[in-house]
């Protein structure tokens, strides 16, 4: 078995995944294998039952449930949630990724986003913008109303809007975004431009009411992370295509539950690494400190995974203002993470560096014989339940996960 | 007389002004001067009459005159055009700045920009994309049917639109598209869509046909240079902020007529300084050679003269695929330029440059003792009328001007 001609192969299949989204529909829907769950709540990161989840993952579980006319309150949500009336399961094991908590509930709304090129379907919910969300364990009266009005109004214009502009490329986008000052994970202002441009002729023709679609116009135009879940969908889509390759060493998830950060590899199957959640290194929101966050959480990590985000990091000078440090940092996050992965991506490229593709595909073999870990990007959220965003900033996997992913490889494959 | 510090209190007057958009109405309603001039048709750059006239002004002069029902043809506008029927002033002489040919006729709408610091208004057409349009020289039925449709449908709609948002910042919306891979001359593709995400709701409220308002967001959407023109018309309020200061040496206005290349001085009052354009040293679009191109022609300088476009460019490096050139090449046109400026400004920033302030306000005696001219990004038009744009590229004006300028200011006073 030769491990270098295998993770090309994963990396190649990576690189190749073309995904576009197609649409918009529940969760229960589309999602395969929902249907028969009427109870699944998918959650960001690797697997964890409701005693050991972080206070932002049950304030967004306690909220979908509430949303889901399950429970009335946050008390009679986690009074369900400790019977055991819900069945918990990581957004990676169906098809999914979601940022922060990653909560995605049967009767939310989700982008359905295909691979052009390798077929198959990923899926991603709706981005509610930032503040008093449900991604940042906020539950209140008006998050709830305000995912009301996304599912029941938005939702079906932005399903017909995708349709009407025949799919929207998100390889093409993301590229796009990042010759105009984007890493596509903490800053996708520009990709939520390009987004809502695509989608705005649509909206216009499928909302009958024209003070709903300037509203929707005004939602998603002023939403900074208005593509953040469709370009997740789309990266889990060109890291699920590089996964379980025989003998690869390819990185094919990098996510967090907000208690354990997680990891699985291509030649691996389906096995989680896991080890504790570190916290963020950022800047905090006025009135916050590091006392108030929790550790690292989301599945957005899946943009680094594939070589945009942090690892993107020098197109997007300006995320210094957002999550700390100079124009140098951004730029020498990006050249460190050439040390570890194994191509440069031939559509992913930074104008910066002259136009170089992006560090892409994290090898473990490199990262623990050079000591370096991925970069990541990343929002923080508060640790207890039903507050919300605190921060944002600079965070590492631990050490040990490629460690423990390194070993478990020798042992399989008898190195 | 301190020229420090009547360049001084020029620039102030120049990063000070805080140009709105508030709304779109016909030139000859609402440019000061022009009700009394039915026949008047400005153009870009210094003055200049019909017989000394590039192909391209003409082309664009000609395409007006059909656009106004004032002639059938090319030809018959010619004709009128030698028996002096129309009456030509260069935008700057009446408050406005024209990209390319700069061509505005009475019945065309304009971009009304308001400086809500130090009071006054500026103006500037709208923009017809990118191709066969009339400010490269084009007139064929297709660039006219499109005017009239801009005309008719859009520019009301537009209006609406820009009272519903309140105004459009565009001081702020250019600081933002800096951070978003702008210069904001040649690359305006962030800016547009900052500016466009603005509006639509608006748009959606105004036009009450959802065909015509998608079409109108489609046709905004998919412009790249949609808000050139009213950043040109905000850029022409903060040179002129800066221009009649007695003593002072900074440059208030770079302007082509694609004939000659005129230049004023803040301290020198309305005189201009003129050369010969030179040619633009650039990349052609396919089929097209130096031999199709017109010399240097536009207002657009405008934006060089008060610091951003060439003298941004570090915070644009996917420029360099339109103009040519590398990323160094990109970061060092800005860094050359702080050695003839006065000032670095304190709201247009260079995130690469760690948010430096870019560099404001040209002052001849700088640009002549250190034998450095203004570096500029530009399109380039076809030397022939009714072709249209075969490039892009960048320039320098002639040392002659800022010679001559400074011979002038030494002679008035009494160097």
């Amino acid at each position: 078995m030769d491990i270098e001609q295998a993770n090309q192969e994963s990396v190649n299949r990576m690189m190749k995944s073309h995904p576009v989204v197609v649409g918009v529909a529940k969760a229960k829907d589309v999602i395969p294998g929902w249907a028969d769950k009427p109870n699944l709540f998918t959650h960001a990161g690797p697997p964890i039952e409701w005693d050991r989840m972080c206070g932002p993952v049950r304030g967004a579980v306690a909220g979908a449930m509430i949303f889901e006319g399950m429970a009335k309150s946050y008390e009679e949500a986690v009074a369900l949630c400790e019977k055991g009336e819900v069945e918990f399961a990581p957004c990676h094991h169906y098809y999914s990724a979601g940022p922060m908590a990653g909560v995605i509930s049967p009767s939310m709304s989700v982008y359905i986003v295909e691979d052009k090129e390798l077929g198959g379907r990923r899926f991603s919910g709706l981005n509610e913008g930032r503040g008093k969300v449900l991604r940042m364990g906020a539950y209140s009266q008006e998050v709830i109303e305000k995912l009301h009005w996304m599912e029941d109004v938005m939702a079906p214009v932005l399903d017909a809007a995708i349709k009407d502009a025949g799919g929207i490329d998100m390889r093409g986008l993301i590229a796009e975004a990042l010759g105009m000052g984007d890493e596509c994970h903490n800053r996708c202002k520009s990709a939520s431009l390009l987004f809502i441009k695509a989608m705005a002729p649509g909206i216009v023709k499928a909302c009958k009411d024209d003070k709903e679609a300037a509203r929707i116009l005004a939602f998603m135009g002023d939403n900074q992370l208005g593509v953040l879940n469709p370009i997740m969908a789309a990266c889990k889509g060109m890291a699920d295509a590089a996964h379980n390759v025989e003998g690869s060493t390819i990185v094919t998830a990098l996510a967090r539950n907000g208690t354990d950060f997680g990891i699985r590899v291509s030649g691996l199957g389906d096995r989680w690494f896991t080890a504790p959640a570190p916290m963020v290194d950022g800047l905090y929101f006025a009135g916050f400190t590091v006392e108030d966050a929790n550790p690292d959480i989301g599945d957005s990590t899946i943009m680094e995974t594939v070589g945009i985000g942090g690892f993107a990091m020098a197109a997007a000078p300006a995320i210094v203002t957002f999550v700390g440090g100079t124009a140098k940092l951004a730029t020498d996050t990006t050249l460190e993470m050439y040390e570890i992965t194994t191509a440069e991506h031939p559509i992913f490229t930074i104008p910066a560096l002259d136009f170089q593709g992006t560090p892409t595909g994290i090898d473990i073999r490199k990262v623990v014989e050079k000591g370096i870990t991925p970069r990541v990007n990343t929002g923080m959220a508060h640790k207890d339940p039903g507050v919300g965003q605190v921060g944002a900033g600079l965070v590492r996997p631990p050490m040990s996960l490629f460690e423990d992913a390194l070993m478990a490889f020798a042992e399989k494959y008898g190195f």
